[in-house]
């Protein structure tokens, strides 16, 4: 297949662009975009339309449905605008809107059981409002008017926004300016009159393929020597110079697959996409820093705040596994079993408190400079480190209650075999009542979950996104407050430390 | 010793009782009630002097100083008497009072060490509020006026309200009217045209004998034949009738030893009382619930919900374990140690697990019917379920953290003998300019929390208090809403309950 | 595809067989059988060249190789034939002969990474050694005469055994002769005078296709009016009314695609079958229990001691996670991080005591009466209980140390791809000197492992294998020998439980 | 209290030395020994008769009437000289040994709920085998000859041999040459025809006063600069120029108390003390190390090695925690629980956990050059690793048990008053049939054994002796020769290391 250049330019595309109110709306959004993807050594004429990137997309989808169906949870009434907004485009003005945020993320995790890939959008623009407010304090430039322009449209239009962060980073111990390889850090290359033009790649980009526009940013702390990597813009994910590579999952390829039951969970998935810019234009008005090292690190410290309570999307996720234990259990015929109800409750124990360490991040917020609420950082890394550990126990328990036909059922393609299919059906025959495809779609449900394509999401995303688990732990280091501790521990011990060691022992 | 019986009356005590403002008018308070205790054996006097009692008066202390010190975290205005009252007496008017409860309760944590047994009394006052009312609404009885009038009484006097809840039980497999002897749980045994006796007895009763009031109330959930059981009133604690056998707690008696040093916590402790009524009489102005059995346990879910998110309080000790277990391992010398400022981190973070459970609870409260707020009862469970596991992992790394030396320390007077002291001194030098006599201390404390006297209120009592872990789990899995979870596992597998097997397999 | 009835029966197969010495014997044995088996919706003509198939193939091969490679330890004298023997088809003699059986397991599960599915057949003919001579002492039967004889059988030809234990069970709350369908558990359905028909089916059936004879038994205890259920014998697998329905796997299909790297571990795999008689032939010679069902309890119990031994597999599966973890850690160049140390440090830990319970549990072995040795029970399901939560928390580390990118990493296919190659190639660079490939390779080597085909084995089949852990802790609970216990606390507690209480309080 | 100087010497002492048979004997063996003990700020007449030691004493006392009750437990035959000996004073000569050796330990732990403090002395015998033989293969030296001398002697005396291995260390950035104060660690301080004479001390030295003997030796590796402190020599307890101060524990004057109930468990406790060498003389036959620095690491590696299986003993005191709490649930009405047979199944399956890797270690012991065998290095440590973690959640789950009541009890003595007493003796009741008294006790000795006196050595003690966790793990990140699991790992993946990257990538 070949992919003729095409030409109509984003920017074509964008001024032709229609604002996006329903699921269906988003879908044609995406449509005949002519982004170069590669899947399976393939490149994807058209990426909505394939088995296996769809469910990422209907995930995304569902973020516009909810909406929708549920205004107040799911959309704001924005200032900007005067009018209401979707909540992933909204700016906090309160701990009650960080919150809101928190119980539509979990919502939308029961509702997917996967990564619905907006929050690290909603997380970039929330970060931006404060960073842009606080380099113009310091440096006098502008770039808050032009946040909120692009912010206002992004509005308008209701657009996904993807946050493209991680840079790949080349040898480890180097910095940016160091590397053999300058393209391991994103930056500018070069300048016109109209903006820079940018290289580099953004890795483990979550739904970057399926966001309209994609915001790059430092992924860490800069020096002096690394002005040109001190680059914050947005740029249509249908640029000039954009390509997407798209990470493989564990058991993709079963969208591929004839029938819907072995999939686990047909309709939603996640994604993470390699994305690489190769000489790509930002136009000033979308440049919000640009070689304002010295805030890069404060703008990664306040977004991962952000993000790390944004895990608590898994909670949603956690209700489904609760929710599919539960229901396997019935089906199994253990359902009235002490030691199974007990594991029920450990599962929502450690769920709970998941979501318990989120939403005290949310409402303790305290407000910015800029008008912006940002959630407590602590409890944020907290909730976060949690994430990195009970999904895997809540897993193990899930497999638990399952039993051992999950890993053992044979094929849907079997049961809808002439020969192989009525013996399956006779012998994998559990409690009455419950059909045999009940059984294997809960089974195939808690795969997905814990092994399969969602397990991605579940488990793997859940340590390592919004930071591995030492970085949380370097974070709570920092933020532990040791010395006015042992000052509770001195004063509760008698030791009074100014007195010199001779007048004392 | 012999007791000659007092012509003062606990009513005459009252009568002249001068409200409480500061932590010396709170000891005055206490002195002079000829309450029958009994510790070791032998009839106290005075409990007030004695060396084991006072560190538990001081803890309760703690909470009228905080108030002077910090009036904006433990007072707070209260319209009932149009004035600023001490927050243990304060009716929670939104979520903001509970979350400010829960900062005060870490802070008096942080500042004793110990339990400061005022959370009960509150917890209770908190939950008469609405059961009066809803009582009253139903019957269209007057118990909640009685109260208001009660607690304005108690705002503007300031006094400590402890709350009798715990019922021996005798053979738990038989309700209150069942048992052979039916003192087993408290109950009205006669009459008046002025009142009702009471006899029975509460155990585990926390700060019971440092109260100025004791309000005695059902423990569990009562039926049609156990009405007599039924029964909530307030007394003074020093009223006729009331006897007190004083808990031991591990190393009680070192507050009995000279020095200050082995005592680990020498000013704070907590106190656990038996506390047995024989027909003490409440007049009816004091008595808030008389034979509505049917709320008992609407009472009991209630004051749980309450209780269990107050201990956050823990996490003031555990601030305290972690500032301890900083300070021994700098005393130590192995501060910079990698796995040490990991076990640091570890224990901050299953610290403010429980933090962020409890002001979750909090921030997320609902309003009653009486206009009270009522914080979320599944986060206050999952809270104190929480404190019943991180407290003793905290508690073994600070163990870790303080070395061997804890439990093989020789004692303070050693210390100070002529020959064995400078032997101690010259061998048991840590690092330079560290005197001995602090690392002693420091080792001291952390055994006072970890194995000593106030490891009864960090450990066990994390363990029981509020409900042993069962009990939590029985909330978990009443509250935990498992057929909706169930319906967003089956909507994601693509089960249709309604089909029957026939048309589907 | 049509499958003609093949005229060579099982018996005409069995008579040509020729003794298996190398791997390539072993695959010819398989070939050329004609059994029935269907996999993904279509009947398997060859089983030994299907691509999904033959990785489990090469697992068992492993077997015969080693042999070869290491008599020592994976061949064994056997007095029976006077030869050397695969260790697999070895009577265990002494503790010593167990120990060895598990140092071969751990040594294969390092050489494979996988289940290599010969563990069960070794613990049948273990557990049938002594249940034989058990039966006959009680009914002066000869089914240790006939058991020795198959015995020695298949030492000669060195065959696989496979173990047909678990039945489909049906409706749990019911016995095997109560069923609905009779077939929910296999049992004689006719008699003649050679021998008896069986009907019914074994689920989870690991290795079931892989094997030459498949051994059929009992999967619970039976009552009186179970003795049609009562059965063991041993059957060709190839015998006539045999059918195989494969079980699938997560990320089974990767197996056919092209290349070798996203396979993860390409060469092997586990499987299960689930496994159907109708009207199966077993001669008499073949048979080793029939009707005497009040040995099915034991012979359960003492299966299932060895067979939780066996797990000891998964500490070989362990170290490959270790070393996958510690080669990626180097890779991403974060191996000198004290976090990293620190979490190999923990996975061989964790891994260690696992290996410690099941070589514990054979060096504690006791003779029975017929000679052999039987593991310690308890030291066994310890082992095995262990084995259903360490692997869930090595694979998390693993997955710690592994980063994000094992999740978001694109497919083979892209690698080779004449534009996206080059740009993994230039992005996906890590440490200096360090192929990216090699990463790559290591990357998915995890993925399998943890999420992937192989993780069925080492996560689920761990949870679920020779018992779910509810299992464990039943057999814990009957062993643990409370009263015992009880007597050394009272004994210290200075209890004298013979005083009536009056003479006492 | 005044302390004449006596006139008899160690020597003399020692000449008229009786051979110990019973426990009575033993008492009788440390009587009039005129050592110099401090406890509690006096100098200690008779150690036999005081009431916080005696119970230390009975613990070792109970080693030797083990061996007259069960000799094949605790005793062995020993051909050094001819005759069965007890087996804390025999020469491992196979792995069987070791594995008796654990069971004695662990039959001790049942029967004393405490340290019995005589594995450390064995262990260093056992060390000493092997390093004097291997320093004389080196050196041409006699140390072997002259250790099997005083081994004879000790095995015929039947004495208590001390370890003398922690030296205080001072600042410890500074190696023992180095030491401001060079008594740090002890060290030759002057040498004679005769012998040498040593100084410094020996912290948390483990029974050290209820020895007879002491071997010091060296607490780390020792380099040239060292060789003062290179020294092994064994010395009589009463020798000149002996102090030992008495540690103290948690509940330690509860020993002083009337009554035997709130002791918990009255007969047994630990002993810890600082023992201090003031130019204490070590005659040439009693000295086995004098110089030979570069053996002291490996010195250390194999105690430890030996040591950390010690630990086993705790799985004896978790056999009492696992009977207490069954014990206290049956009392308190509560044992048909299904969660509290969890809990019980739980604590089993951690100390059979603990169990199964200290016999493994022993099983897979090797011979040493001298004959002696050396357990398993890596499988000890993994038994001393769970050992620091397991008693911690074992100790927590019997507190759960329990019930608060643990912790809020009065005092023996309130049992005894005449009005306290009837109270509590009708409110404390629960089940029916179950003595007060009884459930008093027990709940004393879960009392004692988590938060008291023998939570010592339960807890604080399994954390820290033999040595703290962070030591087991550099021993276990030494052994767990990671290179070789990483060439699994490749293997597996595919990865040929040795192609360079240009012809791969």
């Amino acid at each position: 297949m070949t992919f003729p250049p095409h030409e109509e330019t984003a920017a074509d595309r964008q001024a032709r662009f229609t604002p996006i109110r329903t699921g269906d709306d988003y879908l044609t959004s995406l449509r005949h975009r002519f982004v170069a993807v590669y899947l399976f050594g393939e490149r994807i004429e058209e990426p909505v339309d394939h088995p296996i990137i769809r469910p990422s997309i209907n995930a995304l989808r569902a973020t516009y449905e909810l909406a929708l169906e549920d205004p107040d949870l799911a959309t704001a009434y924005s200032p900007l605008i005067d009018a209401r907004v979707n909540r992933f485009l909204h700016i906090v003005e309160s701990p009650h809107d960080l919150v809101m945020k928190n119980r539509m993320q979990r919502r939308l995790g029961q509702l997917t059981g996967t990564c619905f890939q907006r929050c690290a959008g909603l997380d970039t623009i929330s970060v931006l409002h404060s960073i842009t407010y606080d380099i113009d304090a310091r440096h006098g430039t502008t770039y808050h008017a032009r946040y909120l322009e692009f912010l206002k449209f992004a509005q308008r239009a209701n657009i996904i926004i993807g946050a493209g962060m991680t840079d790949p980073k080349g040898d480890r111990s180097k910095r940016p300016g160091e590397q053999v390889d300058p393209d391991m850090f994103l930056h500018v290359t070069r300048r016109t009159a109209e903006g820079v033009y940018v290289t580099g790649a953004k890795a483990h980009m979550t739904g970057g393929l399926n966001s309209h526009w994609i915001v790059v940013m430092p992924t860490m702390n800069l020096g002096e020597g690394d002005r040109a990597y001190a680059v914050v813009g947005a740029v249509p994910g249908d640029a000039a110079g954009i390509t997407y590579i798209y990470g493989r999952q564990s058991c993709d390829t079963r969208a591929m697959e004839k029938g819907d039951i072995d999939k686990g969970n047909a309709r939603y998935g996640g994604q993470e996409t390699l994305v690489v810019f190769e000489d790509v234009f930002i136009p000033h008005n979308h440049i919000f820093m640009d070689g304002e090292h010295e805030f890069a690190q404060e703008m990664v410290a306040r977004f991962t705040s952000y993000h790390r309570a944004s895990y608590v999307c898994k909670t949603g996720l956690g209700d489904v596994m609760v929710g599919a234990a539960a229901a396997i259990a019935e089906y199994n015929g253990a359902d009235q079993a002490s030691h199974v109800k007990d594991k029920l409750v450990e599962m929502t124990h450690l769920n709970e408190t998941i979501y318990s360490s989120a939403i005290a991040s949310s409402h303790e917020a305290k407000p910015l400079a800029s008008g912006i609420y940002m959630n407590d950082s602590m409890l944020a890394n907290v909730c976060k480190h949690n994430v990195t550990r009970f999904p895997y126990e809540i897993s193990r328990l899930a497999q638990d209650l399952a039993g051992g036909l999950m890993v053992t059922l044979p094929s849907e393609a079997d049961f809808n075999h002439e020969v192989a299919g009525p013996i399956l059906r006779k012998y994998l025959k559990g409690r009455n009542n419950v059909p045999v495809e009940h059984r294997a779609r809960m089974l195939r449900l808690i795969e997905n979950m814990t092994l399969g394509r969602n397990a991605v999401g579940y488990l793997t995303e859940s340590l390592h996104g919004a930071g591995s688990p030492q970085a949380q732990r370097i974070q709570i280091l920092r933020g532990m407050e040791v010395e006015r501790k042992k000052g509770y521990a001195k004063e509760l011990a008698g030791i009074v430390d100014t007195l010199p060691e001779d007048t004392k022992a």
